[in-house]
């Protein structure tokens, strides 16, 4: 079994995971929900989204979000923007780094963005220029890579053509999102291989969502084809707009679990991680799904009982 | 990624799955789940443990339940047995195979079954008997294979050890059971690989949990190892009694929809399980948490959306 040393984690919680909400969390609250973040050893948070609040009332407030967080060293925060008027003031927030989103099946894109997949493109290269112009690195999302909630299964050939572009235009990464977790590893393998042999230099991310309880595995078949960054969403924060009572993104705590008991490095304390994952639950107001979370009663203490350590 | 084309499941649901329930379900919905599941192309089936009512009151009334059954050709009805006394007791209810429980640590064993393992296997060994008397086969679970709620680590040489004297006792099958969900897919591929390395010839079932959300990785590393045979529970019933809010057994429809997903045969209907998985619900009366039953609404018809079925 071929696994790396070391994984890389963006935590999308404050924003794949909040924008799933029903109700706005208070500003104050996304910033708690930030710094308690950036006090876990992640390196690399996606804060906020520069979208309209009439179009995603939840990410209103991103520029302040953005100037109330505790900006710390070695800590990268990102800003999803949907358009060049949206990186322009992800910019002026000082954000560390920019993700773009293009879907990777036409009908989900139009959707999503009212716009086609080449229009996407074209939006993304004026994005590109401003983040240039700005010396703010960029990445760029590649979503429904897995499959489609309209158009079902999406040709392979199309995600890495699409990845392919987006690297010509200047993005310092990719990540191949799994918008309805519908990938299952084998799939995962093959796709992550492809994109090894074709664009061998290009950094890639994954970004699963546990909507049918198969994130974990495909992080398990990404390693072993050789990626070695993964997004997840504390305490599993989110959900899937296409499936109401889906679970979210793979839980960070789940995933930092899963990573430490195989030996492989996150840089992430474990402890700390779940104590987050309690504060997201007490912010959204609701029970939130992560499994480790769930094996454990809130401890009152600091001291766990060895049944429910990790032990390998 | 080495796969295999085809996998056999034994389903716990009735026996693992009810056993953790708080409430004793009624005699005539335990014959109704077994025989759901026995319509649903599922070939194994654990139906019923031959316990003391004394010591485990949800598995009360075993005897009731395969006599009620409807046994179906081609259907495998297996009852678990903690001795002598019940081996008789499933021999003369007429199931089809027994299993049998041990620990790979000395102090779950003892917690278990108030035995030292040797005591456990010297049980066994009268168990074996029995049953070859009788012609019936039967197989044997080494609990805490992956770790233990008291000892932490278990040595994998313990392990294989046990199995490799529950086969010279003349058991058809081992399960390597993680009976706290504590395995990662690292770990099990090793194991696995191990035991079909020291134990070539044997048949081999695993047996996994989701307290911390890695069964169904643990699966996918299992089956990169060599192995074709998974427990699982319908709904993901049951739990861990070391960790009170945790998942059950992984929850077979997720275990289905994931292999069919990966173009793995299992000989099920998942359509006709998730339905049963719905019927599971009902019984305990309470939500049960495999993931894919999670993400689909119930449906009002036989039609399921496009973004809820598994594309590939």
């Amino acid at each position: 079994m071929k696994l790396p040393g070391r994984v890389t984690i963006t935590e999308v919680g404050p924003r794949d995971g909040l924008q799933n909400e029903s109700r706005t969390i208070p500003l104050d609250q996304k910033i708690a929900l930030v710094d308690a973040l950036s006090a876990t050893g992640l390196t690399r948070i996606e804060a906020a989204s520069f979208v309209s609040p009439k179009a995603i009332p939840q990410m209103a407030n991103a520029a302040e979000v953005m100037a109330g967080v505790t900006r710390r060293e070695g800590v990268t925060c990102i800003g999803l923007v949907p358009n060049e008027v949206g990186a322009s003031n992800a910019i002026e927030a000082r954000v560390d780094e920019i993700a773009v989103v293009v879907s990777a099946s036409e009908s989900h894109n139009r959707a999503n963005v009212n716009r086609s997949i080449d229009q996407s493109l074209d939006s993304i290269r004026g994005v590109a220029s401003l983040c240039r112009e700005a010396g703010v690195p960029w990445s760029g999302y590649v979503s429904t890579a897995f499959g489609c909630p309209y158009e079902g299964a999406v040709d392979p050939g199309r995600v890495l053509g699409i990845a392919a572009t987006l690297m010509e235009t200047g993005a310092e990464a990719i990540a191949l999102g799994d918008t309805i977790g519908i990938g299952n590893p084998r799939q995962v393998f093959e796709l992550v291989s492809d994109f090894f042999r074709e664009l061998p230099k290009e950094p890639l991310r994954l970004h699963f969502h546990d909507t049918r309880g198969m994130a974990l595995a495909n992080v398990v078949a990404a390693m072993e084809a050789g990626a070695t960054q993964f997004d997840s969403s504390v305490g599993g924060l989110g959900g899937c707009p296409y499936a109401p009572g889906a679970s979210g993104n793979v839980a960070s705590e789940d995933l930092v679990g899963m990573l430490h008991a195989m030996k492989i490095e996150s840089g992430v304390d474990l402890e700390t991680l779940l104590s987050v994952a309690w504060l997201a639950e007490e912010i959204v107001g609701r029970p939130l799904d992560g499994r480790v979370k769930q094996a454990l009663a809130r401890p009152p203490a600091k001291d766990s009982s060895p049944d429910t350590s990790y032990v390998s």
